[in-house]
């Protein structure tokens, strides 16, 4: 059946993402909508932007060619659990047109997918939270961190944020003369660098500009840190290597030390190339130094490579996925 | 004037305590009524649990008699901001029958007070957040942390049950034996110990516990984390270290090195006969080993003797102050 299509979707908090391949590994259609996170955003809005990204990926094609799909997306297992949320992407999923059946899997082993092959091995994610999964057979396994900005999520962005705000606050306290760091945190809450005559209004007015907003506002504030790091200042150098360290202790707390598995690092912190995702792998390399160490790739293909591998048609999954996934 | 009487005031989150003094040093009045924190409680209703403490206190007492006041309360700075919350008080005071002005201060301050005589030193305190003042001519000079939970109170009872839980979560991720402090705080939040067959769904069932209720009732773990420390576990032995070490840094911050006038501990984490009292006492110690020691006690008879200080009739404070407050 050369005809047959799989699609894919990476429903994330800002995005979603589609992804229609061939399964010889042609990309035949993509589409994006707005974030469609069913935890953030509600089942119905989420079902909706499902439905763009869907329509806009099977633009000039015959939906009836799918033959699979997999869904990606953060809080998966409390859609599943949700009759109402399950109803309204079924809904979406009709009227896209798709009449085949479609899988429901977790962002985390998406992302993982999007790195490797290989049924066993581990992810480790940090954007705004961060979150560190064991993968078996495809399917996530043990779970370290994840844990909300309130409990957890060491080493995250918002982590990151909350720290620097954190050091401003103590060099304001001590009467400290400002570093680079502390300088562009309080000029990105306050507008301006300039410490008030008594330096507690100071403190107070950053405290006030920090709880006006959600806290996880404070993941905001990564970019500063990762900036001041890369240009060599000591407290943002200091953050980042704590981090690594944090999102290391997690990784640590489920994978067995000597692992060969592959380790896939995710997330805007990770995937790019910041002085953390360097951090993190030395830090990955000491615990693990015969592990392959990949990085996450394109969510909405990795979901539809999934589904791929569920079709008898598909006789060789990693000859696949190295077609969609070439290693740079 | 032997008949010039003196009122105190501590507005706490959870108590308002009044207290009448005669300048010879005897205690004629007392009065309790409602938390009356205006920032927390509105000043209207703060200004009413005022009247009530105050009309207790003076029962009995010709209000015309009283010659000076003093309020202590947390966010004092901004009720004199507000004159909402100014004309409130005023009211009260008035409805109380009093006739002398008053004074307010911050509850740091009042603390201090209730600890030493002296012009000059330093309060710590920890009780459901952290502080810590110079105080300089009986005035609150610099201030470090008490930032509040999202950004600081490191050390304080919000801190310590946030680790705890965070402790606890770490040992569910790793999957290793919960021990005596995780048992407990696990127990407190979801009723019982046992830890379902996917341990995952053990830790989702903590975090939903746990942001369920205002962040700030972490700190209701606090007093599991002081028990289990003083029966001896490890884990809540590091964690009263670490929030000690944390205090202690809080301090460096703005006594300067070789300081020798007082320090005041304060806060229920710190007059109380806790494991981290005592740890508190070693770092000071070891910091500022020529510094007297002193421990909080009743902030509305301190507020008092603020207030006596004021009149000219008080000729000897410090000796009042010995009165009130003799050293056990």
């Amino acid at each position: 059946m050369p005809d047959t299509l799989v699609v894919g979707l990476d429903v994330g908090g800002t995005s979603t993402r589609a992804s229609v391949l061939t399964l010889d590994g042609h990309r035949v259609g993509t589409g994006r909508a707005g974030g469609g996170n069913p935890t953030s955003h509600g089942a119905e809005r989420a079902a909706a932007e499902l439905l763009t990204a869907l329509r806009a990926a099977l633009t000039d094609l015959d939906p009836t060619r799918v033959a699979a799909g997999t869904i990606g997306l953060a809080g998966a297992a409390r859609l599943l659990a949700d009759p109402q949320g399950r109803v309204a992407f079924d809904r979406a999923w009709h009227d896209a047109g798709l009449r085949c059946p479609y899988t429901v899997h977790g962002d985390a082993l998406v992302a993982y997918a999007s790195g490797t092959a290989a049924p066993d091995g581990t992810i480790l994610i940090a954007g705004t939270g961060a979150i560190t999964a064991q993968v078996h057979d495809l399917r996530l396994d043990r779970i370290a961190d994840g844990h909300g900005w309130l409990l957890g999520d060491a080493g995250s962005g918002f982590w990151l944020g909350r720290e620097a705000v954190r050091r401003l606050l103590a060099d304001l306290d001590a009467g400290r003369g400002l570093g680079a760091l502390a300088t562009t945190v309080l000029t990105e809450l306050l507008g301006s660098a300039e410490i008030a005559p008594r330096a507690r209004d100071t403190v107070d007015a950053t405290i006030q500009a920090v709880t006006r907003r959600p806290p996880v506002d404070l993941a905001r504030l990564a970019p500063l840190v990762v900036d001041a790091a890369e240009r060599g200042d000591e407290v943002a150098t200091a953050l980042i290597s704590q981090a690594a360290a944090h999102l290391s202790t997690s990784v640590s707390r489920i994978r067995p030390a000597g692992a060969v598995t592959p380790l896939v690092l995710g997330g805007g912190l990770l995937t790019a190339d910041t002085p953390l995702a360097a951090a993190v792998r030395v830090e990955i390399a000491r615990h693990w130094p015969d592990a392959p160490l990949r990085t996450a790739g394109d969510g909405a293909a990795a979901a539809a490579w999934l589904a791929a591998r569920e079709l008898p048609e598909t006789t060789d999954p990693a000859a696949l996925h190295a077609r969609l996934f070439p290693v740079g």
